[in-house]
């Protein structure tokens, strides 16, 4: 029995009992945030080594002298280690800057103000850009489309990823349809892992733009909650089989593996988009920071060494998203207001709510000391139609904080699902 | 008594000693490296503690935890100690990146896509954008405006700066001309200081451009070679006494101080130019590597710490410097062949040959095994119309080595030098 099945006289009773465990929780006066896919502080101290590391260690492996001027590409060895991680063959993998956000930001502006292979013109000459969005996504990710004035397409998510009917038929025939956004391993929010099928789609459907892109953003790559490690097909070679080499473009970094701000981002793609990216950003970079580099791989040592630190990150975070599954299941489990997901890796829970009222939701839990990321972040322009999706980040609180924090958004969505319950 | 005077059958005699003083380095089939200005490995070594910091340490003193995200202006400790190295306030200075130079590319991306303060429009949509090269100059900077199409106009340098009568006249009348590249200390490759009447000039001209800016690359603040450490007018304060507040962009690097490539770049303004990076960086930034900020911070000090430091780095340039200075004059003193600077600071020597041939003195040298920086390089778009101007960076090479590669570019110089004068 859902709870749109109550009876009246039990609707009332419940949002009752709702509004009574609300002022509870306000009266505690307690300020506690689940907005930040943010590491935990012991998350950071399993990285502690790095803090004196490279030691007395300057040298790469091919002799560079990690503290002068030079190498775009980055340290061989470090992308040696990551290539099998990012599904990039190292010598197409490049080690650069302190995130992936900034080397996507950078590919559009470099595709904006000079042709990408394959493109008829910079896209700042074209009338109109879009790029699609499978919804729920990543803030972040559109927010620098919208930076540029490119207009966003929303696509639903279905357990396998992108709705690929909605995105072959956008892509077949729109030639403004420039790229989409995919986060294809324990997508954010949702956890979704992308199918098979789906990155087959991806890699061989027909589109309008000769110079379409997948930005591919592989942030989750080694981020396992589970025994289950998902593996996803290689992009990449699948695009390259289907005779669209130049399709995909692969970004990763070690942000929620080491240090989040201090750690080192990656891309790769096929030899001309990487000839391409290299050739742009030469103008721009003296180099990036290579003791860094060599810090790293210092620290993890190869493929075995970013798996074995992998694990130690899963050990702090399991527990943390098994409790908050707990704690939904025991709060909103059969009310019938709710549904969530169970990733199986990546840092975030989502929260739909049946009857809408996100924001409403996200409001009382400010209010009543909890922090929630904006109701409609994770779609495009900041409006989510449903006004149903509430991301849940549930890695930085301590686990006292993040109980409580999970079961006053419990409450805020009993307080306002009864509440709308009842004003039908 | 110039070379110009000297009868025919001594400039012969001249010509034939030089050629067999040629013949005599190119048997030696040495390897040598004129063309960059690198840190040599000794300069690297008086930075080595940055390697093991920040060691136990990870907390700024706001309380920031470099090791997570966020803080894109930068750690405030690093920020106060550059503050009066770069004449900028330190709330008003952000510490950013790797390097200036990309901060100097992104400044250029952010006008070309967005209004910076005072635009009318953006400059991608201006017809025309054009910039003042202060001639000899930096290569690096024409780059950068030539990637985005920007047209570069030469501006000759004088002793004091760049040639300010020309420098009016262009931005007074031509509302294109968007900016001006200024290495305002010991500038490359010149080694000249801007005289406060040329900062004056700078900060009170009018111009057609309502949004022009001067992009203000104090690379060599604290690079000092003699006793005399110059001393510059502060551009940011010269520009809002004149009512232009936003003019000048002013960058700068840790790149020759520490490590070049693992340091940190700077960037000061105004409020306004500094609230329109953040606002637009923001969208590309999850914050910069803080943890090497903090290392700076640790090792650095302050700007007494800087300054200490920065004497260890003239005690090993120095000499260099000197010895080309004493190569020079006793190889090519007298013969009016050349003529050459005297920098107080910075990292380059400019060598002039009054009767050009430029290009085959590098093609001459590289034969013989000393490569210099392509002749043309210190123009824009590679070409130096007098084909006179050599570039000599002295940093890297060894003592040894330094001295035979400038013997070697001076026994070029004589032999170009004589051929043409035989030849006229």
């Amino acid at each position: 029995m859902t709870s749109t099945d109550l009876p009246m006289s039990d609707l009332t009773a419940q949002g009752d009992r709702a509004f009574k465990d609300y002022e509870t929780l306000r009266a505690q006066g307690r300020s506690l945030d689940l907005t930040r896919g943010k590491p935990a502080l012991e998350q950071l101290d399993i990285s502690r080594e790095l803090l004196t590391l490279p030691g007395d260690r300057w040298t790469a492996s091919d002799g560079t002298d990690c503290r002068n001027y030079g190498g775009l590409k980055g340290l061989p060895e470090l992308r040696e280690i990551f290539a099998p991680v990012l599904q990039v063959p190292a010598e197409r993998l490049l080690a650069v800057g302190n995130s992936s956000l900034e080397l996507m930001h950078d590919c559009l502006v470099h595709a904006l103000l000079s042709e990408v292979p394959g493109a008829a013109r910079r896209w700042v000459d074209d009338e109109r850009i879009a790029f699609l969005c499978p919804v729920p996504g990543y803030d972040r990710h559109f927010a620098l489309c919208e930076r540029f004035g490119m207009e966003l397409i929303s696509v639903p998510m279905t357990d396998e990823g992108p709705d690929m009917d909605v995105v072959e038929r956008l892509v077949a025939t729109d030639p403004a349809v420039k790229g989409i956004w995919c986060v294809p391993k324990y997508s954010n929010p949702t956890g979704v892992s992308y199918s098979d099928e789906v990155v087959e789609r991806l890699a061989s459907m027909p589109t309008a733009a000769p110079d379409f892109r997948i930005f591919w953003d592989n942030a989750y790559a080694v981020h396992h909650l589970t025994d289950e490690e998902v593996e996803i097909r290689d992009v990449l070679a699948a695009s390259e089989a289907h005779g669209h080499p130049d399709r995909p473009l692969v970004f990763g970094s070690t942000s929620k593996i080491t240090f989040a701000g201090a750690g080192v981002g990656f891309f790769g793609a096929s030899q001309s988009n990487v000839d391409w990216l290299i050739s742009k950003s030469s103008k721009r970079s003296i180099g990036p920071d290579k003791l860094n580099q060599l810090r790293h791989a210092l620290f993890l040592q190869d493929s075995e060494g970013v798996r074995a630190h992998m694990l130690k990150q899963r050990a702090l975070l399991q527990p943390k998203f098994e409790l908050v599954q707990q704690i939904l299941e025991r709060e909103l489990g059969g009310t019938g207001l709710a549904r969530w997901t169970s990733p199986k890796g990546g840092y975030f829970i989502t929260l739909q709510l049946v009857h809408g009222g996100a924001s409403e939701v996200v409001r009382l839990a400010g209010e009543a000391g909890t922090a929630l990321t904006p109701a409609g972040a994770t779609h495009p322009y900041g409006v989510d139609p449903d006004d149903a999706t509430i991301r849940i980040a549930p890695s930085y609180p301590s686990i006292e904080d993040l109980e409580h924090a999970v079961v006053s958004l419990a409450v805020c969505v009993r307080l306002v699902g009864y509440e709308q319950l009842l004003a039908q």
